[in-house]
């Protein structure tokens, strides 16, 4: 029987998971997904995700396709995993997509979100918003933010323990909007991302808001190839992937 | 030794409380708040909130005051209360009021939210939407809207066993936004709601908007006073208790 390769949007609040990747102990999105499918398959199924989003890291559109023998329209996998996964976890579409598609390999560019809240307190409600208690100079952060847009060796905003090929990207867009008073979001679209990548580019972001570092500084840092002169990386549950887009698909 | 009354502005997330006020088994946010005070100062401690939220509803402006001797400056209650309560429960603000002043008495309106996400699956990370798979007819919707506007008889949207004295409220504010592609809120300002009001009002426009009743039953059902002539109760996490106004205070 020839096999049918499925695609998932998945949307997830990534709060009490270990990230995208399966871990050997903690809980991981692809290992919770996964566990489902070979239980339902009765052979083992493997995951292949857009993006390995870390710990805590949210999403709204990851994209993730795996093969299968055809046990259903390939449309009603979304509401089949929907009754068997934690409600954190949310299948917003299943399709069939050619044999060659791969989720990862061929993704084109991914959209990032990053939400900052600029209040005292953190958030008692929502869960997808990082939180920063100084009020920040957003025009300075505004300055600051071309500085990345563009084909760039972005090594000093790379978390550690992270084994690349090569550390160019290209940023195509960087937008920050402000949703209501004393609530940013930055929108990043880029080839693809560095582990920690948008993180510490928000943190470095938040350090030159706070006055500690200039605009004028980035590139800089970004010529230094060297993490300890960027800023701090920022807190995990404000970052958010938004969309993975594909050549023949969108 | 003269006591303080010192008022609290709190944000919930009321996903995992049974609601407002302390019942005897189950986790509530007024039991939550009164235990960290009593313990602290040694003696029963008594927290009086503007509104008796539902379980599951939220808040990002309830109103509560309790009586205390002076133990710190009034505005430093509310980082001792961060401090001891679970993340799901921010103060806000803390700050001293006369002493006449009681948080539910005095309020002058209120003004509620109800966000509703018109999607075929709920959101995996948003837990202030209510849910709604059917695409709604909003031009419908806002025609039945401004019937609601005005001083009447509201018993029609009563929740069951609920004991008032009067169920004439009146609405001075009932707007519709659309927060973003199939994300839309209520906002609506009152004078006092009783039991499920908001969201039997809001139940009720959703099968206005679903075709099963036209705007012009919504006199008919208020005249009615009858509960079985209304719509469905919405989810309560959809819900949230925005703001309280009082005449001297903004």
């Amino acid at each position: 029987m020839s096999l049918e390769n499925i695609l998932l949007t998945i949307e997830y609040d990534g709060t009490d998971f270990s990230g995208w990747q399966r871990q050997s102990h903690d809980p991981s999105i692809q290992a919770t997904i996964e566990d489902v499918l070979s239980k339902f398959s009765g052979k083992k199924t493997v995951l292949y995700g857009a993006s390995r989003t870390d710990a805590g890291v949210h999403a709204k559109g990851q994209m993730a396709n795996f093969e299968t023998e055809p046990k259903m329209p390939a449309d009603k996998w979304a509401s089949f995993l929907n009754a068997n996964l934690p409600r954190a976890i949310r299948i917003l579409e299943s399709r069939q997509v050619p044999d060659r598609f791969h989720a990862q390999k061929l993704a084109q560019s991914k959209i990032y979100e990053y939400r900052l809240l600029q209040r005292s307190v953190p958030s008692a409600w929502d869960r997808t918003v990082g939180f920063y208690p100084i009020r920040l100079n957003w025009d300075a952060v505004r300055k600051a933010m071309p500085y990345f847009i563009g084909t760039k060796d972005f090594k000093a905003f790379q978390g550690a323990r992270a084994s690349v090929i090569t550390t160019v990207r290209t940023i195509y867009r960087f937008d920050l909007f402000e949703e209501r008073e004393g609530l940013y979001r930055f929108e990043i679209e880029g080839s693809g991302f560095l582990k920690q990548m948008v993180r510490s580019i928000v943190g470095t972001l938040i350090e030159v808001g706070s006055g500690k570092r200039s605009p004028e500084d980035i590139p800089r840092i970004l010529e230094s190839g060297d993490r300890t002169q960027a800023g701090f990386t920022a807190d995990a549950a404000g970052l958010c992937l938004v969309k993975v887009n594909y050549p023949t698909l969108h």
